[in-house]
């Protein structure tokens, strides 16, 4: 630390959010105090700061979060730090910044499967803006790491991964220093140094023994003693701190605002949602060069290649990594882009830990998963996401969008971009046709009343496929002379309780939800949330209650319960 | 395929569930047609069954599942079936048996960081067990993979991590069978074959061509090209199909059942529900040895290290590597074993997608998550789970639980151990007064109405710390004249909704829910489910509603708005 803020990086102490400083991304979260006091010592935050540690009143939190300027993503949650380095190195090379990016992880947390998926995109995309530091103190929480202090076997990982690995004594600055001078110098490959160090190094009581791992020494006799061999080590007439170096200053051109134009669809067109997503991506892309999309191997599927091919240089590929992705959408959003990672909705679930920091930090990535739901057929229920609402509803700022056409997906696209915050957009296999003309406007916190009358039997809340579901159920009643009303509830999260009250209120208080999507966290839940207040209940609520199979779309969605069929049924009851 | 099932693995085909069977786990579930293929040459199923692939009436779905008895764990979400052979090979070692366990990835799922925390806990276990093997086939779904054809590359990966690797041709059976040799010579650790493929081998328009991923051949013209290819390159009279090996058969004591027996606490003492947790499950070990119990190096905060104290070979460590750890368990459960894996609940979800794949595989395991909500205090929002209860609820199958005293604990513990398939447990941080007497009896499905009267003018659901502050809200009303109904509603899935629409009657239909929760997916979301049928709604949820702090728990649960100062506020309104 002493190394990186006062000899190493360059940044500007007075300015915190300045393009071209160096970023260092403390992946180790629960050692926040070495950076506070590293902050302080830059002149950052007061010193006497430091004493509201993990205060409720205080925004120096038990672990970093960017509610402090200098930090650009959450952490605490270990192995998510490297992935969110590589977004923000490349982000570097997206607006053509030499600032370099410092990446500090624990030798523990290296057990995580994200942190190798990070290295497998450092190495392939050639960051060598990237520089990893793994602090190997040999001790877990709960026992020593699995390599203990083998530097040999820490190096070999790193190198097998292809990295540039610098194996140093953490505790011998000069080398340190050395160090990161061979990194500065290594090209088209990132570097790692594995430093040895001891925990409590200098308190020859905690030094290299176990349980002292957030534990605070106790006040009086052991602090005492502590503080006293502390003292014993400073050098007395040592050189004042150094002031850090600071970053070339670029200015770049004001970024302007995409949109995805006129439209051209026609009434009636089938076109997948996931398609419009793909057509939409580089309509915004084009006027807009903060947005930037990210794969996991499957742009084929989710249309996202239609964005790679006309900026290949704004599209990353992890291959099939969902965290890397994820963590990487993360760094490039704290640093000015407005990322777009997608990939099949049901394999959003591996990097869920990584969409629940980005809500702690409130980053600006724009999520899109494809494939919702038994809609998608014969491939089976590993493919079919149907816990995705859920988990992205779970979390309080997170716009949980699922249009059922190309315009209103196109639009929301739009919406979402510019929203402040996390979004979540589900888009589905299967062709649908176009229901809405070019010009409709969709707010996210909206919701479209399809079919109404003055005299509707029940209101029918669908979204996506179902949509059309309840549409057919609406048509069939209607030969029998019953009325329903059908609503396109496009914006899960925010929800319009107010109209969705209303319908409520116009139908004899009878809701029916019918969604492509497990029984919990999904539409039924979040309507009935919103009507609550009134005194309204969802009376049905059609969705997929099992575990489901392979079949053809249209045989799953009967066979589920959410065809039209079971919506003409539940009316009739 | 061939060398594995025709020469290599001991198998019986008349005996899926035999114990002593060497196991094959097809970790690039896409390819389940060669495994289908397989089991029809080795007679475990007829040839016609394979024209029903991917039909809603044939178990021989689009991906493989448990519903097949040769099956383990689904796949079809990449990265996972190593995590799972770890568990399987594991196993073996629990039960004595010198089966080997082989798993096949694709060479693009090994850009899953989840593969690498399975490689890491199968080296620090010196499982020689256990063979992997890489199908090198450098294509991807949308493009050439990250390493292509590098064979070299792709093993100095698996060398880095400590594993013995084997570069081999895949096309060549006599050298496929060779390195599997090498495999079963190799002691103290694990091997892969990095297997060179070319997909489409023998078709000379597929062959190494990208494109053909997941795309069936045209009938006519190209189907029978592509046969007539294939059929010149059989060999007249070749041997017929080698029988499988026989296992070794080894005949083992029936498993006995456990149980916690007497419990030791008195009312009113403090303990958390996680120490109660750690209690539980030594208790319950000691009398079957099935019960096995998985850490991601925090036993020393979920108390799970009290397993490991008494029984450390039926203890796990997978240091920080959830999905490791997860699915491992699912390995151990899919052979007989009942897992308990446990950790912060705030990083089980850095393993969603194996618990989703766990519920669709509906396997034994037994997730215990620690340190949930706001009250944790001052380790800050990314320590505390806040949408664990959604994410666990959204899978319809799993069972989900919430105790909040060390009574309801155990005997919880003892009934989700017996309970097929698979059960999540929501434990807390704070020491919480035992409110149960050691003969109480609580059953999945059930709560417990702790509070009532003939006049209640609302009821109050909670669970785990909430409880506590739903009884402080009862004193308080009460003195001022107002009673209340209290209920523990420790079991939100399945849910006891006969007696919360009973409590809603006996109150005037006036619901409140308090929660440690965010509000999308957890207790308010249930318990409005669960009354919906009979018309009665949550009128008031008390939740977390936006990213929390670092601050004290008492602090906290008070400034978001779930302490029993707001209970009172609400039932006054």
């Amino acid at each position: 630390m002493a190394a990186l803020f006062f000899a190493e990086m360059r940044y500007d102490p007075a300015d915190p959010r300045g393009e071209d400083n160096d970023r260092f991304v403390l992946s180790k979260g629960h050692a926040a105090p070495i950076l506070y006091a590293a902050w302080a010592e830059a002149g950052i935050i007061p010193r006497e700061h430091l004493l509201t540690l993990r205060r409720l009143d205080s925004d120096l939190e038990g672990h970093p979060t960017p509610r402090l300027p200098w930090v650009d993503v959450a952490t605490g949650s270990l192995g998510q730090g490297l992935a969110a380095g590589v977004g923000i190195a490349l982000n570097a090379r997206r607006i053509r910044s030499d600032y370099r990016t410092y990446v500090l992880m624990g030798d523990g947390e290296t057990a995580e499967g994200s942190v190798w998926e990070a290295a497998q995109v450092a190495v392939a995309e050639r960051l060598d803006n990237l520089c990893a530091i793994v602090d190997v103190n040999g001790l877990g929480q709960s026992r020593a790491t699995q390599l203990d202090h083998d530097m040999d076997a820490q190096a070999s990982r790193w190198r097998g991964f292809g990295w540039n690995a610098v194996v140093v004594d953490g505790h011998d600055v000069e080398a340190v220093l050395d160090a990161l001078n061979q990194a500065r110098d290594s090209k088209d490959r990132p570097t790692v140094l594995v430093s040895r160090t001891v925990k409590g190094q200098g308190i020859s009581f905690i030094a290299g023994k176990p349980g002292w791992h957030g534990r605070a020494l106790k006040k009086g006799e052991e602090l005492d003693a502590a503080l006293k061999e502390l003292e014993s080590q400073f050098v007395a007439g040592a050189e004042p701190t150094p002031v850090p170096q600071l970053p070339r200053r670029v200015s770049r051109p004001q970024a302007t605002r995409g949109t995805v134009g006129t439209l051209p669809y026609k009434l009636g067109d089938a076109v997948a949602t996931r398609e419009a997503y793909g057509a939409a991506l580089p309509r915004l892309g084009a006027g807009d060069g903060r947005i930037v999309v990210l794969d996991a191997d499957v742009g084929n599927s989710t249309f996202s290649d239609r964005f790679e091919k006309q900026f290949p240089e704004r599209f990353y590929q992890n291959y099939i990594a969902e965290q890397a992705m994820l963590g990487s959408a993360m760094g490039l959003a704290a640093r000015g882009a407005i990322p777009f990672p997608s990939t099949f909705a049901a394999f959003l679930t591996r990097a869920y830990d990584f969409i629940r920091m980005a809500a702690i930090s409130n980053l600006n990535i724009k999520m899109a998963g494809s494939h919702a739901g038994v809609s998608i057929g014969e491939d089976g229920p590993s493919q079919m996401a149907l816990e995705d609402l859920a988990m992205m509803r779970a979390q309080p700022n997170i716009a949980v969008l699922y249009p059922c056409d190309a315009v209103s997906t196109e639009k929301l696209i739009e919406q979402m971009a510019y929203r402040p915050g996390p979004a979540y957009m589900r888009t589905s296999r299967p062709k649908t046709p176009v229901i809405y003309g070019n010009d409709e406007t969709f707010e996210i916190g909206g919701l479209k009343v399809l079919r109404s009358s003055d005299a509707d039997a029940a209101t029918v809340v669908g979204a996506g496929v179902t949509v059309f579901e309840a549409l057919k159920a609406h048509d069939t009643l209607k030969k029998k002379g019953v009325n329903i009303r059908v609503v396109d509830l496009y914006s899960l999260q925010p929800i319009d309780a107010s109209a969705l009250i209303d319908c409520a209120k116009k139908s004899g208080g009878r809701l029916i939800t019918v969604e492509d999507h497990y029984h919990g966290g999904g539409i039924g839940d979040a309507v009935a949330e919103a009507v609550a207040g009134a005194g309204y209940t969802v009376e049905r609520r059609l969705c997929v209650r099992e575990i489901p199979r392979s079949g053809l779309p249209d045989e799953l969605l009967d066979h589920y319960g959410i065809s039209a069929r079971h919506i003409v049924d539940a009316v009739a009851r």
